[in-house]
């Protein structure tokens, strides 16, 4: 099985309520970057059939992220979530270097449809659009 | 394999020690409100045999849930978490929509005679304790 | 397979520019104390072939882990983390028991060579490094 859809994570730190995620915890409650190791993002990101953010919906990206990297070269976020979408779930689990191109994650089990799910997810970044959002590519293969 | 049993999540913003939660986070860390997108709720939570608080202990659902819906007609949680029992745990992750009569997650691993388990669980909520406290009944499939 | 590795959690809550790892939540925010219900600890620990911190490294440890015991009388960690190898990625899951001398959480799956993994890993305490850092010895059963 090979799914595809395309992840839509709208960050807006000065207005959440035009965002799909939520800011709500880092180092020392310091709140002003993302990048800092221990940023904590919750996220209900729309699931599109294309990347277009008018594309039909297939489903939401719920769950959150963290960035977890030490290194001030690299850009890592620990990410887990549920892809919610019309026949069930699929969770996923994993880190995502986010500069590198393709990223792999987990798929750690799934509900409905995919029920005792196992296998992997590619994702790389179809858009970014500044200063935070990104419409990721996801490919699942199960 | 089917395993059966009720979680008791109780919830005390005022008196945390009356609690077997803890809310660590939420958006810009206002924490007034559990269904703002992005709250997070730590457990440890007493899982027994029947749904009365007295019923014998068979375990403790020990992990987190967070509010990640930016729905306002629904309430919807990111769970993840170890049910903890006397002879292993089991490891789940999902989606928890709260007003939906059943809802289903996934089992993602287990350790002792629980090791590799893989299944889903069927959560409903068997009593409302306001404001905040439920009893959940958890049915598991492995 | 089994693969054996040590885990190097460096916790410096005072300069945590010399750690590897941030606290970034806690009960009411209160971030005094890690054993207080609700502390969260992101991670990004050096995993090396052997317990001193110059042996060579194999890979990093990325994600969390939460305080989860309401009991004073056990330090219960919610805990779960990529372990990212040269050769692809194991993502764990489960309850931490620190004062236990071993402990199983659970393998929920992979990338890379790890792929579609399941199995369970064995952690124990190599040396505490007072006031909160520790190597963990960590074995992988795939």
């Amino acid at each position: 099985t090979r799914l595809h859809f395309f992840m839509h994570d709208m960050v807006n730190l000065q207005n959440p309520a035009n965002a799909t995620t939520a800011l709500v915890a880092g180092p020392k409650n310091n709140l002003a970057t993302l990048a800092s190791l221990g940023s904590v993002m919750v996220i209900d990101d729309k699931l599109t059939e294309g990347p277009s953010p008018d594309s039909p919906l297939v489903g939401r990206a719920q769950g959150f992220y963290m960035s977890d990297s030490t290194s001030i070269s690299s850009l890592g976020l620990f990410i887990t979530f549920t892809a919610v979408l019309n026949n069930g779930t699929i969770s996923l689990h994993g880190q995502d270097n986010v500069l590198d191109r393709e990223r792999e994650i987990a798929v750690i089990g799934g509900t409905g449809a995919f029920r005792s799910a196992a296998g992997y997810a590619i994702i790389s970044t179809n858009k970014m659009i500044p200063p935070l959002s990104v419409i990721l590519d996801v490919q699942v293969f199960l």
